[in-house]
């Protein structure tokens, strides 16, 4: 099944491509040594990238018997991918380089009661201003990637459901292509999150990276060795209706117990808005802080049900690295030491306490934009 | 790091190997075509196998402009692996063809006392007897593959740790590599059974399948297209002690509310044992069935357990398939529609309620020694 023609001509297209990014420069002949490729068919595909501008022949080396052998490198320049992430508020286009570099970005703010027609033309409107000003050249993009809260369908670019954004069934990849010209990959920001902070950040060097983001929603992702676990729906990790108590508060997604009803903005404000007016998560901290024991509660049970997560994702997953993320974890950083502390001393099952990193995600605001940007670059070389 | 030489070698020889098995027969230039590999590299391989004596040339056919090419098929009866289970109070030994068929298996019983070493003894003999008694042929054999409830370090077949043998760091596959002189491999039988169950059982055709087992332990087990999903350690899947109830019993590993407190044979008989002198899951049943409203009490929060683990794993792998089985699951047939109907109606996240297929394990007791046969296969075709 995994050795079908098609997947096998787009992973030797990704694997020359890697090659050349990676042992840049090297010749024709070693990466067909490497990689036990036949040179016509590494040929093939570097006479493509070649002739698509990727990359170009730069020093000739010998190689024994006064034979020459022309050295391939990545014109770096060349390839740039645009990453955007969407939210409630927010959208924000990043300029992101080979080696998954930020080079530039922009926030604009945006209103809950924007249309996706209206979305989508306004993240096109801000690449043209990116374009129009010499930020960017046209010719260099090879992609945009999307992140965005909820469940979308990475294969048709389809926003299943983002409760964040109200949005269901919206062709977002379909319609941003048509306006700009170019591929689009829309995935959960989630999962574009982790495979930046696998590359790029806090989990480099990690082979199996689970991140959890806690926030307006909680959610978690899977990168194994550079690649996003998607599972069927790409719904993977969507810890946020586990059940975590079978005699809990009703969820309303009609089920008792979620993990969610106890641990994102949203349930701890309404919980918190029985006794008290509190418009903010700011304010629902600092009434902890003053002492007021319906605070204490909440955040000291929220913390609770974010050591648990951490335990049933290390048990599931196993990884060798979790990353503490999201709105809470960046707003209020003494929480990773206070969740790190439960996980150790009373929640994550022993015989696995040790076979993990506990990390802080590094690239914070930046990560969906970084991750959009790979994605978006991995695609383009597997598929063009 | 997932196109180092090594692995590329590695891989390529069981692309080639499973190209002859899923295309018998098939000439070694279209191998070459359909991989993009050179036909020196698969000429190379070939040669290998050929003298290996897993490879035959059978028919020539014409390839047009009157040359001719040579097919090559696998011998099928030429390669032969041992599948063994490992359990408390059995070992079972199996002989798996190279299409995963269990062309023969023995039972013998094993005391709890019994040391690994006269285990590893046992199995060395019971082979012994096999190949006496000319049910397989020594040069046919090409590894063994055990299976074993615990935590397997299957790099090197050391058990890590297996409450049900009563094991901690034995050194089983080098144990049984001396004795035997053949290739061995160790993992957990969970996992082997799942990738039994996909390639050959209940799970034909799916590409993601979570195994639940629900027994003297609980586990489950992911297969990813043909791969066993490892995580770090091994140990992905061991969702006995994921909380599943904060405020919960006190489990033995020293957490509260782990998910075996509720739903593995041992911790029902110790609870029902409170209240009568049960000695066996069967008198547990019977007494729920006489209308014990203890027993009733136990066995209906088993089977809620059971559905909320469901959901679970639903929710963070996403599979396409989730298989039910286990000695629970075989011992009392209408747990499965049961378990099915309350996944349905109460437990499992609406969304992703049509995203799979929940069926009953259909290799049973042959599970585990037809996906330890299997394992045993693939890892002889990558590593020799």
């Amino acid at each position: 099944m995994k050795h079908d023609q098609d997947f096998i001509k787009r992973q030797n297209r990704l694997t020359v491509f890697e090659m050349i990014k990676n042992h840049n420069p090297i010749s024709r002949a070693m990466i067909a040594k490497q990689t036990g490729m036949s040179p016509t068919t590494v040929g093939r595909i570097v006479g493509e990238l070649t002739e698509q501008g990727y990359i170009l022949e730069s020093e000739q080396v010998s190689e024994g018997l006064g034979r020459k052998s022309t050295l391939l490198g990545m014109v770096d320049a060349s390839v740039i991918t645009i990453g955007v992430e969407l939210d409630r508020h927010e959208i924000s286009v990043g300029v992101v380089d080979l080696q998954g570099n930020l080079v530039h970005s922009e926030r604009h703010d945006r209103t809950v009661e924007e249309t996706p027609a209206v979305t989508v033309q306004r993240i096109a409107d801000v690449l043209n201003g990116m374009l129009n000003r010499n930020i960017v050249e046209r010719k260099q993009i090879v992609g945009i990637g999307v992140g965005l809260p909820g469940i979308v369908n990475n294969d048709n670019g389809v926003v299943v459901f983002s409760v964040q954004l109200g949005w269901k069934n919206v062709q977002l990849g379909e319609s941003l292509e048509k306006l700009t010209g170019l591929k689009v990959n829309v995935d959960n920001e989630l999962k574009v999150k982790a495979l930046a902070e696998q590359l790029k950040g806090s989990a480099i060097g990690s082979s199996r990276t689970a991140l959890l983001g806690f926030g307006n929603g909680v959610g978690s992702a899977l990168i194994v060795e550079g690649e996003i676990y998607r599972g069927e729906m790409n719904s993977a990790g969507e810890i946020g209706h586990t059940t975590v108590d079978p005699n809990g508060t009703l969820c309303e997604c009609g089920k008792a117990g979620c993990l969610q009803s106890y641990i994102t903005i949203p349930s701890l404000l309404q919980e918190a808005n029985q006794i008290a007016p509190i418009q903010t998560v700011e304010e629902l901290f600092a009434a902890r802080d003053t002492g007021e024991r319906w605070a204490i509660h909440l955040i000291d049970r929220a913390l609770t049900y974010m050591a648990i997560t951490v335990n049933n994702v290390v048990c599931m997953y196993n990884p060798d690295s979790v990353i503490f993320s999201g709105e809470l974890a960046d707003k209020f950083p003494d929480l990773y030491e206070e969740v790190k502390e439960r996980c150790m001393s009373r929640f994550v099952w022993e015989p696995l306490q040790d076979s993990f990193r506990f990390v802080r995600s590094e690239l914070n605001v930046a990560g969906v934009m970084i991750g959009s940007g790979l994605l978006a670059q991995t695609q383009f070389f597997k598929l063009d």
